[in-house]
């Protein structure tokens, strides 16, 4: 609804083969010294440097991961690298490069698809990763994507989901339920839209919870504030189904139980007016949102002392043994089993093998 | 057409998504020392042993690379696996690692997908390659399916593109065009069956040219049997698009051209047979029939003795400088330059990053 439709279009097949390939990847330089050789080849070549190689892959289909109709092409393709990034830091590493591979139907011109390019690229330079390879090729309908990221790391600094200890603090990073809160306000305007695309979208004030839904970021800043701080977690994941998903894929390949505080997780006082402008609970929010990247992890209650000087870290509970199962401690001081739904259900996104307790 | 109806349907969503990731993971074993962790995580990892990682990834989408109406799932698993391998092969390495993911609309039954998974760990076996990773998610309409494949290999073993010299000889392995008549004969059994639904489809004596197309193999093999002789090309890709496409990346990467022997083209009794059923030229469908799979390599002259009790590679001809441009000997030995049209042109596969000369 927010596309400009005054823009020049110029069909892909009008550029032949080698132009698309030229036009889109011919800027590309290599920034990591691991990346041995890129685009051009039947391979990209990795040189590990001694360290052992992380490997994640993800896709994401048009009408169910991402709608056209609110989120800008550039946004896509930022988010699209963003989503792999985060799986790295979720091991405790850093990417160092990615693969892209995309299937576009003839709806989309050259300018759309450089569009998602532009924003692809701009997340790879944030981040200093480099684009290896990829496969860019025709679809019959809709825009599938389907990003692959490689990390290096130290075989000493990885960090499982399924290392967490009994009694071992819970902790998250940044704020949580304001990409879920984003996406109920660009979902909003789009029913408003489409009833009357007259309309101009309410977004003022929004702006924070919108940029969480359109622009998250990867939190490789916390990787290395841990590494830092001398503090290795001892279980790790990224938060894109919710935290109520991720607490609940600790604890069982931990083989533990967990409370939380429902007083500790870190709602942004944004989130918090936008669930009210919805007449929903910011807790939900938090526990179910999804999308907020942030890094969920667990470590002992040791290392304290090193956490409370860092304003990014909340700790928000505790393991038990699993017998305790998972539960909310809640402001009344209740304890109440999380139920763990995720955002979007088994309709929407089947599953994750990389997200999921394999 | 060849689907029988009369199988069980069960729906994706009756599973769960965590008795769906079960279903099609759970016997999966890491048989290569290399893969540390598999499924199950934020990322798989693995252990390169001090080589260097090899790295391609392919996109495939229902009604572009492949069409249901005459490709079992189980074939196309497996083929979606070997296309990758044989991107290995192509850097003169093996593939150990895959991440697959599938997007999939609720067309698809748990009995089809079980189907495709079938032939996908079909070939893993076969190859001793590892599934470590992937994504199954919906999909608005049709199938994608995104392979990523790693390989390991020496440095010194690594064979490019780019590296070949003039005055090389051009060798390619097995036989060419045979996929190609398969596909003629699939396309041909099909309208057939449009027209006609009550009709069976011809298929006698097609069984080598089918399997070519619905079945075909990474050569793996030759780059043991070149290691074992103690060849090393100077380089090689394998032949997905067609020879005349690929040779004319060979030459345009290392600044060459080719003369090419028409009579030394190995072409199989097979698809000289189909060709002529269909009042075609064999020698097109080797140029240009794509899908083969072989290795097309170059290696210095001084390797001749080596090459001569090797059956499986033919010498097709040699490289010349640039200026003489890439060229076809004919039986009538009239050199007429190359033309590389790929089997399938522009409109139905854009490109494809890791076979294009960038």
């Amino acid at each position: 609804m927010f596309e400009d439709r005054s823009k020049p279009r110029t069909e892909i097949k009008d550029l032949g083969e080698f132009g698309l390939i030229d036009f889109l990847t011919g800027d590309i330089e290599l920034v990591q010294k691991s990346s041995e050789y890129g685009i051009g080849d039947d391979a990209a070549v990795i040189n590990p440097e001694g360290k052992k190689v992380l490997v994640s892959t993800d896709l994401l289909m048009e009408g169910i991961h991402f709608d056209l109709a609110y989120v800008p092409l550039k946004h896509l393709g930022y988010k699209a690298a963003i989503v792999n990034f985060s799986d790295m830091a979720a091991m405790n590493a850093l990417p160092t490069q990615i693969t892209v591979s995309i299937g576009l139907s003839n709806r989309f011109s050259l300018e759309a698809i450089e569009e998602f390019y532009v924003g692809l690229k701009l997340a790879c330079k944030a981040y200093n990763v480099d684009i290896v390879g990829g496969d860019t090729t025709s679809s019959k309908a809709g825009l599938a994507i389907s990003i692959t990221v490689i990390g290096l790391v130290e075989q000493e600094d990885i960090v499982y989901r399924n290392g967490a200890k009994e009694g071992d603090l819970i902790c998250v990073s940044g704020d949580l339920g304001a990409a879920y809160a984003g996406l109920l306000i660009l979902e909003r305007e789009k029913s408003v839209f489409t009833a009357n695309p007259d309309m101009q979208p309410e977004l003022d004030g929004a702006d924070y919870v919108l940029e969480r839904q359109l622009k998250p970021e990867a939190r490789v800043d916390i990787v290395k504030i841990l590494k830092d701080s001398s503090i290795k977690p001892n279980a790790m994941m990224d938060v894109s189904d919710g935290l109520a998903s991720e607490i609940k894929h600790i604890c069982k390949q931990s083989k533990l139980g967990a409370n939380l505080y429902e007083d500790k997780l870190p709602i942004d006082q944004k989130t918090w007016d936008a669930a009210r402008a919805f007449n929903m609970d910011p807790t939900m929010f938090a526990l179910n949102g999804g999308e907020d990247y942030e890094l969920l992890f667990t470590l002992p209650q040791s290392e304290f002392e090193k956490l409370k000087d860092i304003p990014e870290i909340s700790i928000i509970g505790y393991t038990t043994d699993a017998g305790s199962g998972i539960n909310l401690i809640t402001k009344n001081n209740v304890s109440t089993p999380i139920e763990a739904q995720g955002w979007d259900g088994l309709s929407d996104k089947l599953n994750d093998e990389n997200t999921t307790d394999q």
